[in-house]
């Protein structure tokens, strides 16, 4: 490569002297492989200044590297995607890569259309977080030519690296926190159960009964939907049926605001009379009140996770896929602790 | 066009034939130009059929199109900046752009590095939202080969398509509110005036008093900083200072949720002693109790304006640089009007 002609312009010769760099260096940069900041801002600062004009177009041909990283989440608009993006986005930039952000509404055909656009090379490098792994996800990933990561649960064989929550555990440590607190009328609010959270949390929650010594008793269990609003209205036929509950496993943090304003309507205090417990521990969890104690599955660090294995791929690493789990953690707050603190403070939030 | 061999392969017209769909088409398909959804999967269903292999970097080079756009956010864990992306992300995908995501941390060099790596021709065109525009930017819009809009302010004659809040209004919607509850001591708990927007908010506020005819009153007034907990550090001291204060308009909804936490240790019921009025409607306004009336500054619209202008110019559009500046809403909830509504119930959540 070296003293190769760039056009009729500068060559890598005149541009590394200009930059007092070595002529590898400007090699690396023009060829688009990873290189030391500072290094690539000289380089670039003389190519510049002697004319000649980057083209990433024209490098990715060459490389066959883009220096993207594909994010495809289910959906924008839920809490628990952005923490990973959060996450994932500065790991990559971090490591020199633009992220390209799909939002495929959980949509099956739009999650097979952005496996299968990987044949267009407009990435290095795909991490997807699909509601569900279906047929048509397997046989895509199978004839992927670009190194995929998966969060969520893909079927043993499955060739791609996964990170998955363990939202069992997860409703386990709930339950045993709430029977440690004397609670024995601990009530399951959920959503629908053909629904992946919604089956593996329902039973889990019966698997934690069980393993505490409590009866399971169907009164107890109260079926809803994932939204605030569908929330307070199972909490509230569970109440009609049930009075004396005295906790409310819910099965995310929606359902569980919407349990708080059906508790405070009916004039029952929180934790005192009922204590409530939320899952997913988003930014909500700490701005309600009572502050509400929910089960995080680790959103951002399985964002994190998932970006840190796709860049061993990208590097050269070729080894079997890889399963990373995320263990649970209860944050515990006001609506099952009474008076403590109040979770923290730390999301900024300038005005723009 | 017509009956040009692709390689040693498949030819348009084959592909044309296999497809069903005109030769036209085809060539509008390959060269990456908008077409129907549908007519896109025929004929890449087609040339995969017949062994022709897109290549997006080819495809690029020759229609000069990469048919991306990029969002520059200044910080991605700020709510505001997330609810521009919920909008502008659809948008882009309904057209056919594909989003490439940066988070520049508000730090001016790295928003000047993406407009000057624009000229890496990586995207079609760019969405940015600095936190200040310097003349550092100025310079390399004027330079920019490739359509940009900024979302914030930028002077006039700046050569780049400009989408605006207006908060001076918005908080002039927020003390009329307050005034017409009949509050006549109303507080205003704002962030650093070396901000733009601790500097506008102050104004505006002041501006408001004035034309309501109501005295300006230094010792209503509290800086802290755009988070919880200075929120709260700040009502404290106010409180402490003035503790017949009867409103409380907090420059954003952090504050807002820091000063619903001191009024609720210091016995001081909301709204019947303190109303209270936060800025931006993030989610967490809806969740907080009491729920916060807020002035929204039209994030989610303000995204939409800016991608909508965007596609305008990616279609060709070449008119004088235009400006829409978004008008603020103010959305009243329980802090300031008692037992209203709870704000809606719409944000899914569902578990992963």
């Amino acid at each position: 490569m070296e003293g190769t002609p760039l056009g009729d312009g500068p060559t890598i010769n005149t541009i590394a002297e200009r930059a007092g760099v070595s002529i590898a260096s400007v090699s690396r940069v023009l060829n688009g492989l990873p290189t030391r900041r500072e290094t690539e801002r000289k380089v670039l600062a003389a190519a510049e200044e002697l004319g000649y004009v980057r083209n990433a177009v024209a490098r990715s041909l060459k490389s066959r590297r883009t220096h993207q990283v594909a994010f495809a989440m289910a959906d924008i608009g839920n809490p628990a995607y952005l923490a990973m993006l959060r996450e994932i986005q500065p790991v990559l930039k971090a490591a020199g890569y633009r992220l390209v952000l799909h939002s495929t509404d959980a949509v099956v055909a739009d999650e097979i259309d952005v496996l299968h656009s990987l044949g267009e090379r407009y990435v290095d490098g795909l991490i997807m977080s699909p509601l569900r792994v279906t047929d048509a996800h397997l046989e895509s990933l199978a004839a992927a030519r670009t190194p995929v990561v998966v969060i969520g649960s893909v079927p043993e064989g499955t060739r791609a690296d996964n990170v998955r929550a363990d939202s069992r555990t997860g409703v386990r440590l709930a339950v045993d926190h709430l029977h440690a607190l004397g609670r024995r009328r601990i009530a399951m609010v959920n959503g629908p159960l053909d629904t992946v959270p919604g089956a593996a949390r329902g039973a889990a929650y019966r698997e934690a009964l069980e393993e505490l010594g409590l009866p399971y008793d169907d009164d107890l269990v109260q079926i809803g939907d994932f939204y605030r609003a569908e929330g307070a209205r199972a909490v509230a036929e569970l109440l009609a049926r049930v009075p004396d509950v005295d906790a409310l496993m819910c099965a995310n943090d929606l359902i569980a605001l919407g349990a708080l304003d059906v508790l405070r309507a009916s004039g029952r205090r929180v934790p005192d009379d009922v204590a409530v417990v939320g899952m997913d521990d988003t930014d909500l969890a700490a701005a309600s009140w009572p502050s509400l104690t929910s089960v995080s599955l680790g959103s951002a660090e399985r964002g994190k996770a998932a970006a840190e294995l796709l860049l061993q791929r990208l590097r050269g690493d070729d080894s079997a896929p890889r399963l990373v789990t995320v263990p649970p953690r209860l944050v515990v707050r006001a609506s099952t602790a009474g008076n403590r603190a109040d979770g923290p403070y730390d999301r900024k939030e300038g005005g723009v």
